[in-house]
């Protein structure tokens, strides 16, 4: 009996091993960087054919929207999008219209945030924001004009032949209750109802949770529905985006006060300044710390039953820490 | 020959005479007023449904959208929706989500319009306006949330099986077209850009096209694909929109100069104030009147092989002259 489970032991520990070996072969073998290069560099093609040339009256509107769309960034999300679709056996080709269509709302967010009502801001990525660039009037229109263009580009697939229409429907139907009252624009709303108060640790959550959350879940979801995930993956990849989207924020809150001016693209402490709710202010530096570690470590469990096609979405989990060091 | 030649003659206008009594009798039973009230009361319960009540952090945000939303209006688009669908042998109730879609980014295009940034105004439809009754970072929000709920409560018919995925598709491609860069934003980006400066009739036309006729003309579109029109009748449908479209714009630029106060919510002469571009003022009121008639004319004849239940759509066009009276 003693020698059953002793044997026992000794073939898991082996099997344990060989897994660790594998592991680390497969992580060394991985290399994030290049794969993070390689597909910002395709999304930004994408991007860039997307995009109507200015031309026309309204010319100055499109060449509002490509400056902005144009200006660089991580691409985090069109990037899960891409990895998340790959992750269950979808290609790239047919992820990445919708990828881009996650951009252009993350840009129009970031444009009507960066308005005088709202953050005023008016350096983003180091380059003036949209409304000093073009106006006001122009910002509002270029970002209204990317969000529609979203969904123009996501019903276009589908009527043109390109995508199943109820795999549209149900990409669409996602990333608009994300974007929308009960995702991004409203947790943009009562982050700006609550400038300047107290907040608690649950009203936190759930700016957190709508303004950045939902949309970096919906990526992750999204990818996970073109690529024809089953409804056990397309669960395991939606709590996966979640833990993610708020290890992301975490980070980006911690970020503001400790990181390097130059890599944010913004003042340090400019959240600090506007008083606006983030997770040191409420918990401390290092509390902060171990939550972004915790929920780091709930969204590489999320994908445990996930082979190696997964990696990368594995990697960027990982990354989001590293970010902070 | 001759006889021959009489006879069908004779029959001919014997034939034309009881079209005549027919279409006489069916416009002397048709009562455009009690068709509008009743539908606009339809269509206000509805939105009413779909608009979901303050409450939560974001409460505010769903407060401003419901204010401006249930500011009453003509609900033009919507009814448009719902007559063009019944105009083919649809439905009321599979029309009446999309009818409802519309109305959520007309009002939004509003409520951007109206902010400080843009055309400034403080009051619409005789109450405040969005921003001078919530500020204007809830003003902007309230105008992203609506536009993302219009997608999201299409997208929705779909992923809840309640309409055709292909068809929920087409709705969508044809509205995000319709309200977007090459729409609506597009028309309201190069109106702003104009603004006080000498157009020609070809740039008019153009700002009218886009900035409100190509949302009149979706209405009257998707109002068809729902409905289920043939590949001809989406065609006149679509003809019929264009049409209207722009009579409608014509004799809202006539009214601004003659029209009544109370009845347009607005001063009256808003438009020559901010030296707009109008029909009145590049044509003059007498050409201007003349061709809002020639296009009612043409959208009326786009319906000639649609049967009586066209009719509502007939007898909106005849009446968009008659507000001019």
């Amino acid at each position: 009996m003693t020698l059953q489970i002793g044997e026992a032991n000794f073939q898991y520990q082996l099997l344990l091993q060989n897994q660790i070996k594998l592991q680390g072969l497969f992580l060394a073998g991985f290399d994030l960087k290049s794969y993070l290069k390689k597909k910002r560099m395709d999304v930004d093609k994408a991007l860039d054919a997307l995009l109507p040339n200015p031309d026309g009256l309204h010319a100055t509107l499109l060449e509002a929207m490509r400056y902005s769309v144009m200006a660089g960034g991580k691409r985090l999300r069109p990037v899960l999008v891409l990895a998340a679709a790959e992750a269950v056996g979808g290609s790239q080709s047919e992820a990445m219209p919708a990828a881009c269509a996650l951009e252009f709302i993350h840009t129009y967010s970031l444009i009507h945030d960066d308005l005088p009502a709202m953050d005023d801001d008016d350096l983003r990525r180091g380059r003036p924001t949209c409304h000093i660039a073009f106006g006001e009037a122009m910002a509002i229109l270029a970002g209204d004009g990317l969000l529609t263009f979203a969904f123009e580009v996501l019903a276009g697939m589908a009527a043109q032949g390109k995508m199943e229409p109820s795999k549209s429907a149900q990409v669409i139907s996602t990333l608009a209750k994300a974007a929308g009252i009960n995702g991004m624009v409203g947790g943009q709303a009562a982050d700006v109802l609550m400038e300047n108060m107290e907040i608690n640790a649950e009203q936190l959550s759930f700016i957190h949770e709508h303004k950045t959350g939902a949309l970096i879940k919906a990526s992750v979801e999204i990818g996970g529905i073109i690529g024809g995930a089953s409804r056990e993956g397309l669960d395991a990849l939606s709590r996966y985006g979640a833990a993610l989207g708020l290890a992301f924020q975490i980070v980006d809150d911690l970020l503001d006060i400790e990181g390097d001016e130059e890599v944010l693209g913004k003042p340090v402490g400019s959240d600090i300044e506007k008083r606006k709710a983030t997770y040191p202010a409420l918990f401390g530096m290092e509390e902060s710390r171990e939550k972004a570690r915790s929920y780091v470590d709930a969204a590489l469990s999320a994908l445990h039953f996930l082979d190696s096609k997964a990696e990368p979405l594995r990697a960027i989990a990982r990354y989001v820490i590293e970010r902070n060091r």
